[in-house]
């Protein structure tokens, strides 16, 4: 007898209504003699209003009390969720993150998982009823709620999986699976029958929020199969499994962006050891995340250029630490642009193929679009340009690795 | 240094703005030195809710998700005014139910408390915490969230005091106090100082909605303290406590009365022993409370009156019930009446005084209003009369018992 866990998301879980729709959703796996556990998020809406209650409260939340009050979202979906499923005749049980228990760190807002209990799911599943888990919270050693930040309630739905060693791992959401772009910005679009998890995360890290990151470097760690698919069609999603010989086949799977970054050069530095930490210790301190950081090869002058991004939103506070420095080392001057986009394509093929760098490259060149900064990694290649190319450039991209629908997938 | 359990309902809890008075009046305790466990119900209006959302889902909610969804009400409360005391620059915690834990049985929707463990809220108090405690809610023995019914938060409240050996237990509401009557139908009402938890028992459970009878019950079996008293002002509320020889001087300390009865009399049923017990089984069975049962002395036929009073909301389907018994055991006929009232003169002082029904009677008679039953206990006595002379009975007693608030208390 197989298991799966499935997880919905707040739209899936946003009415009455859909909730009674999700409730027969799960019965039509319960009646083909399936074990489920079901892991809800809190109805949309309900975060953002809990949240906006905090802050009018008080401007910084005690982190702890925040969850205690975050937890309630996820508490209400479980008890509508059960009460639907008893009242069309089944047995069911919800469980909070303290009655698995989910124990996590104490990190409070984005705690992390131990390890979870399985004996008392267990024992309801194997008395016949459907078990469903509050999504995104836990306990910590200390008896405290704690919650596992945004996008948690896959990150549970996955570590549950494993935990019980589940056959499957579901996750129910508003799009079809995940696409080889953004079907928004690139009308030929494909979603994706598989994509391997070391894809999925360079994919989810560039703004395909479809799956929150933590739940794929956890379904990859424990094997776990994602499959990504939407509560309101009948559908096939996107399978999210370990990379196999066919998926190496294709040279990339698919293409992002992220518009959200703005970019900050240093020129003239002095290259000489330590530079680099003297330069970042300020950002780093703010609690500032840079994301990309190119530095040339220093000129005969023993200087060299330093270019990196951080998120549009920090990109006046990092220009005055950075001016800072640039007076105390000595570094010529201090160059921003927020007008900015990152174009990445992703794809397990890179590994084994070469020139997928210089079709990029040459594609880009083609619409006469200037590449800023350039970062690579195995799976991966990313090209600063002018926010205005965007569109242009995923889009030809896209075609130009034979990514369209009306395409026939590229082959080594 | 001194404990004190204060309880504060949902309108004193009805918005952010409120909770943050709450928190600026729990804060004038602290600074005097006053260890001080805050007990908080749902916000004003949304147990309602949550309740009414169950009831959109299903017309049946399963009681123990019922529970699961009701507590978070509680939870929300305390996590906000935890926050708000924190936002004050001093620190709090709180405790949900489970991390109390508050330990009751398994009956959910009106679970009772078993014990209650007090070492992490002592810990919390050592260290200078304010201690707020989510109410109405407690964890059976199988790890479940349950709660205590309506009101539950005021049992919360007592049997925390009792468990703490707190000094005294404040019960927050939007109310003064204990009223010698209902003030919204006699001018005259005057505020109590003091009242005998007995007393209490009987005013609670006559519609004098201030506490929650098991609080009540609670208070006396643990000799703890109440306080009964606004929210909205600094002024003195009601004394709960054990009765003292100063109590017994005053013949009749409060005067009540309850419109939502009505009234089924069976005549000419045949007096043999095993009778009532027929004529109620029925009754009892279909979980119909009935309140005053009168039967008087059988006449020389061998055959006695009936009569007993039920819910108003029960009527029509007690007299189905009763017709049917009444042909089965041969009575003469079923009657039956939905206008009329209760009203009820309370006292501890009735037990050492004579005279005191026959004072209410002659009130009563003086007014024209004719008497239909009569009961009594040790320290009440009520008489059910027609329901529109409800206001003239309850202010003509009020006066006759000189508890008018321009009359000198009347003394033996």
């Amino acid at each position: 007898m197989s298991t799966i866990v499935q997880k919905y998301g707040g739209t899936s879980v946003a009415s009455i209504e859909k909730i009674r729709n999700v409730a027969k959703r799960v019965l039509e796996y319960h009646n083909q003699g399936i074990k489920v556990v079901v892991v809800l998020s809190a109805m949309a809406g309900q975060t953002d209003g809990l949240i906006q209650l905090a802050h009018e409260m008080t401007e910084q939340p005690d982190p702890r009390e925040l969850d205690v009050l975050m937890a309630t979202g996820e508490q209400l979906s479980v008890a509508l969720f059960t009460m639907a499923i008893k009242s069309m005749g089944y047995d069911a049980r919800s469980f909070l993150g303290f009655q698995v228990p989910i124990r996590t760190d104490d990190l409070h807002g984005r705690a992390r998982i131990h390890d979870i209990e399985t004996s008392g799911i267990l024992k309801e599943l194997d008395a016949g009823k459907i078990v469903a888990v509050a999504g995104f919270q836990g306990l910590d050693e200390k008896g405290n709620i704690t919650t596992l930040g945004r996008g948690g309630s896959d990150t549970t739905a996955v570590a549950l999986a494993a935990a019980l060693r589940a056959d499957l791992c579901e996750i129910f959401t508003d799009v079809e699976g995940v696409f080889t772009t953004d079907p928004n910005l690139c009308p030929k679009a494909r979603k994706m029958d598989f994509i391997s998890y070391d894809e999925m995360l360079e994919m989810a890290s560039m703004g395909a929020k479809v799956l929150e990151i933590r739940s794929v470097e956890f379904a990859k760690k424990y094997s776990v199969p994602l499959h990504v698919r939407s509560t309101f069609t009948n559908g096939r999603g996107t399978m999210v499994i370990a990379e196999t010989k066919d998926m190496e086949r294709v040279l990339v799977s698919g293409v992002t962006y992220n518009k959200d970054e703005a970019r900050v050069t240093i020129t003239k530095v002095p290259d000489m050891p330590g530079i680099a930490a003297k330069i970042f210790h300020p950002i780093f301190r703010s609690g500032i995340v840079v994301d990309m950081i190119v530095q040339n090869t220093s000129s005969e002058d023993g200087r060299t250029d330093l270019t990196f991004t951080v998120p549009k939103t920090e990109f006046h506070k990092t220009m005055e630490l950075v001016k800072d420095v640039a007076r105390d080392i000595g570094a010529e001057r201090v160059m921003g642009d927020e007008n900015i986009a990152k174009v990445s394509i992703v794809g397990v093929g890179m590994r084994t193929h070469a020139g997928v760098a210089q079709r990029m490259f040459q594609t880009l060149a083609g619409e006469n679009i200037n590449i800023m900064m350039i970062s690579t990694s195995e799976i991966k290649i990313s090209c600063v340009i002018e926010e205005k190319y965007t569109e242009l450039a995923v889009r030809e991209l896209h075609k130009a690795f034979g990514l369209d629908d009306d395409q026939i997938q590229e082959e080594s």
